[in-house]
């Protein structure tokens, strides 16, 4: 019974001796993580085109949630700037950014995407399949980083943000305003400040002897730093009156009612194909997070328990009036360094935003919008991974194309539709990769029982005998090419007898594969020669022996190339 | 020169050295098959929903060019089951069966369906994938025979053809009418000699002391027997007028004038989806022909030059008048038994279609209808194969499903959607299959240099190290299962210092792959854990030594999995 509660909730996991010294570890960590996760989600909320209350709110209920639910120890969940994105691009193709209808749609979003996650969970997908292959991720996400940056270059400038979230949408929007000055400046300081943190604050603490974990935590809550000086500089010198500096303006104080998102059938099904995007988005991102950081202290992964926790946390933070969430990298990042041990840490992260929430949530009134599209900008610069690019077009052209067609298809098209042209186009490169397998024809090595492909080793063959390993299972995108292969290879051979397919890389074969052997077995025999087969692995067998094919068969299933070679060619 | 000549005009290499025994032989094969053909396209011209010249013409246009310009030397071109059925479907959404709109209609198919062809060669498609696998062929071929006999039985009892080519229309079609007695009578009976010509007559002439190339010709001719002796005793009997038997009616005598088809470009757009999946069955019908014919002979094949040539015959189809035409499966298989060496049984079978189309189309005014029909259902019902459906029901599960989807949806909604509808299934099930690969911790099998499944197998193994054969290749869809079952397994083996990565059935690697052993290797150091590999392929390693993964990794790469257990495990 307790196995199976605590299969429903994770806490009932890590309560069991829970003792005071990880409860410190806990304290601390979501202490340093409460003052990145304020800065952050209120820009996240901007940039989804939101109040800054929706950001908070989104954080706490998510946080809260997750906590309960979910299976990784130190993920910290909450709005991040690539789902942010997402979510303008569609909900404002329903509704006016910043309208009621808009964040109605905004909360409707999320409700839905938990749903789906928890029906992904009911399909087993947490087990099934990956569809967003590295190339895919790091094309969005490189093209997403840039359409967040360009989307911000209007506030920074003062201005207010484009409807239009493509590329060519921004620009045309601030090509028709005029920069308001305070606004630039205020973002000019603003990024000097955040890229001096970011490069020098830390060896700077650390020669002042903070110790190390001290130094990492003031320099990653940086941030919190330009959201108090902009408050304090903007109110000082009144900047918004003087100046007409856009600042955030009232934020409501007190916590948010909490309610059961209504929805019709209608927006059910015009909201469904985003949702399930972003579903798969927030589970690939947060899954990649969890998996990493359970790697590093032996920790099991559960990617279905992971889909209920994300999927509760979504349900949540709408509940509470936010918008969809995700694991959040940085923040994920800066609790496991800071120490946390146990979902506690997200806990006291949400004990301490209620009280954010409710005693210092007027204070954002003097806010810059400016600063907020500074630490925006700064966070989605980071998602740019260049080392990861540098692999990319090292390693492997397939995904190379892959990455240029998705990063292309996201800036030109949009995210969504960017994703989906980068997935099929992922899946069309690896089938037609498969379809012209590697095919080498084998000989001896010396007296050695090796066997390697004649072109490119010096080695012993027999002139009645054409051995011929296949580095591909066998199924219908290249059964006629391996056919093809074998047809014309021994049209050029008119001395062999036997012909030998060796099956070490062979994974399945399918029916076409079948199909194919057999044909070619059959017709073979009519001009002399025989198909022989060896190093089948076990499960090809299993199926083979089956077959007609197999009990008819003239020629031999040898268990090693080694014998074969014996017994046919002589060598 | 002549090479480069040959390559698009196959005919110049076969004429060389070409004898007056080959001709001899391919004389007797060439009008074998006239004796075929003649019935075969004027029934499949009436399936098409065309006038029994469509038919002729079509044959007559094909079997010229594609003696000049095919790959294949016994291939038997011309107007085919499947074809007919698919033409009807396309042509009888743009224009009723019958009227002129609908004859220029399919003409135009045929022209655009050769032009794609031949496009489709220049993108080397030959060479690429074969995108139906034999799952998805073996459940629309079985579909649309049934679609086919369905579509017979209205002429059969005498009534006009359903312009709804699904079963559901036919059937509602047919519930309208009443049957016409001689319509009915003269079915019956066609189809008994037909049955009993297929089952009977060839062991019963071998009896009469014929010899057996020319028993088995007079059994495949039987076709033309009924058709002579429907027309003799409908016009003897004066069946039409007296008991209102349908027959086809006038036929133009004397040959087609040749014009090539001129159409607009919304025409041409209209078709063009179409006319790509009909250009693609009618590659994948005729290279199977194609190809089991070569393997009985030790000739080569030419994937590309196949497609110019059928290219070509289609075109030349459409200039006679005609409508798409393939290889066909009976009349290649009667050419080859008959002893045709070369094109020219292809040429001669033209001559003596000419020689018909000119001085006996006008003897074809009194043929019954429905004897057409009767050659069109036991042509149809030869396509259905029950050993090929038993093969995929035990052979691989995957393909059933596929097979099954197929098949009902070809019956449901139609031939075209329902072939789209079974590949996407049969690549998707492809992918859901190497998204879980079979992943063996193995051991050593007693003193030898074998490693097996510990799960299998008595072996031995060392509680330091863990090593694990992966039966797949490395890339997005799987790569996070893999991560997720090394994570497992090693949360439950805490003595675990070496983990051994054994990739002799791992073909390729993408960048998800790639990124996954790196995060993984620098995740294990952490917890004292060192990742080695085992049997890296050479294409593989090649790609490998470029990565700063491989610069930087801590553990070893072994060239034999025997080495790796020494050297870790001790074993």
């Amino acid at each position: 019974m307790k196995k199976k509660l605590s299969f429903l909730f994770p806490i009932l996991d890590w309560t069991d001796g829970y003792s005071s010294d990880t409860f410190r570890a806990d304290f601390v960590a979501g202490v340093v993580v409460l003052f990145i996760t304020v800065p952050q989600v209120i820009a996240y909320a901007f940039l989804a085109g939101l109040p800054p209350e929706a950001g908070l709110y989104a954080a706490l209920g998510s946080l809260i949630i997750y906590s309960l639910a979910g299976s990784s120890r130190t993920l910290a969940v909450g709005p991040t700037a690539i789902i942010a994105m997402m979510t303008l691009e569609v909900a404002s193709s329903f509704a006016a950014p910043g309208s009621g209808d808009y964040i109605s749609v905004t909360i409707k979003l999320g409700f839905i995407t938990g749903i789906l996650l928890l029906l992904l969970r009911l399909l087993n997908f947490g087990n099934v399949i990956s569809f967003l292959s590295h190339a895919v991720v790091t094309g969005f996400i490189t093209a997403a980083a840039i359409l967040i940056v360009a989307s911000q270059l209007p506030p920074l400038l003062g201005l207010s943000t484009s409807s239009d979230t493509r590329l060519i949408g921004v620009f045309s929007h601030l090509g028709t305003h005029t920069a308001n000055i305070a606004a630039l400046v205020i973002s000019l300081l603003a990024f000097l400040i955040l890229i001096f943190c970011r490069l020098r604050l830390e060896s700077y603490l650390l020669r002042l002897r903070f110790s190390k974990s001290w130094a990492s935590a003031l320099t990653k809550t940086a941030p919190m730093y330009i959201v108090i000086l902009g408050i304090i500089v903007t109110s000082l010198f009144n900047l918004n009156g003087t100046y007409g500096l856009p600042i955030v303006g009232p934020v409501p104080s007190g916590l948010p009612s909490v309610s059961l998102v209504s929805l019709s059938l209608a927006e059910f099904r015009d909201l469904l194909p985003s949702a399930l995007l972003i579903a798969m988005v927030i589970f690939m991102e947060s899954i990649s997070i969890g998996t990493a950081m359970a790697s590093k202290r032996r920790e099991k992964i559960l990617p279905n328990q992971e889909l209920v926790g994300l999927g509760l946390a979504n349900i949540g933070a709408s509940s509470f009036g936010g918008f969809p969430v995700a694991g959040s990298f940085s923040r994920t990042v800066v609790n496991f360094a800071s120490g946390a041990r146990t979902p506690m840490a997200s806990i006291v992260t949400a004990v301490f935003l209620v009280l954010a929430i409710c005693f210092f949530s007027s204070m954002f009134y003097f806010l810059p919008k400016a600063i907020l599209s500074a630490i925006i900008v700064i966070s989605a610069l980071q998602l740019i991974d260049f080392s990861a690019l540098r692999k990319i077009f090292i390693f492997n052209s397939s995904d190379a194309v892959t990455f240029c067609f998705t990063f292309l298809a996201v800036l030109i098209v949009g995210v969504e539709s960017g994703i989906i042209i980068g997935v099929v186009i992922s899946f069309v490169l690896l089938i037609r990769s498969s379809s012209r397998p590697h095919i080498a024809v084998v000989g001896r090595v010396g007296g050695s029982e090796h066997f390697r492909n004649v072109l490119r080793h010096q080695v012993a063959t027999s002139s009645s005998l054409l051995a011929v390993r296949i580095d591909e299972s066998l199924y219908f995108v290249n059964a006629r090419y391996i056919e093809t292969f074998f047809l014309n290879e021994l049209a050029d051979r008119p001395d062999v007898q036997n012909l030998l397919m060796i099956f070490t890389a062979t994974n399945f074969i399918d029916t076409s594969g079948l199909e194919m052997i057999e044909a070619l077995s059959e017709n073979l025999e009519e001009i002399g020669v025989t198909l022989h087969l060896a190093e089948v692995k076990g499960p090809v067998m299993d199926k083979l022996r089956e077959t007609d094919f197999y009990r008819r068969m003239k020629g031999e299933v040898f268990f090693t190339t080694d014998e074969a070679f014996q017994k046919l060619g002589g060598i």
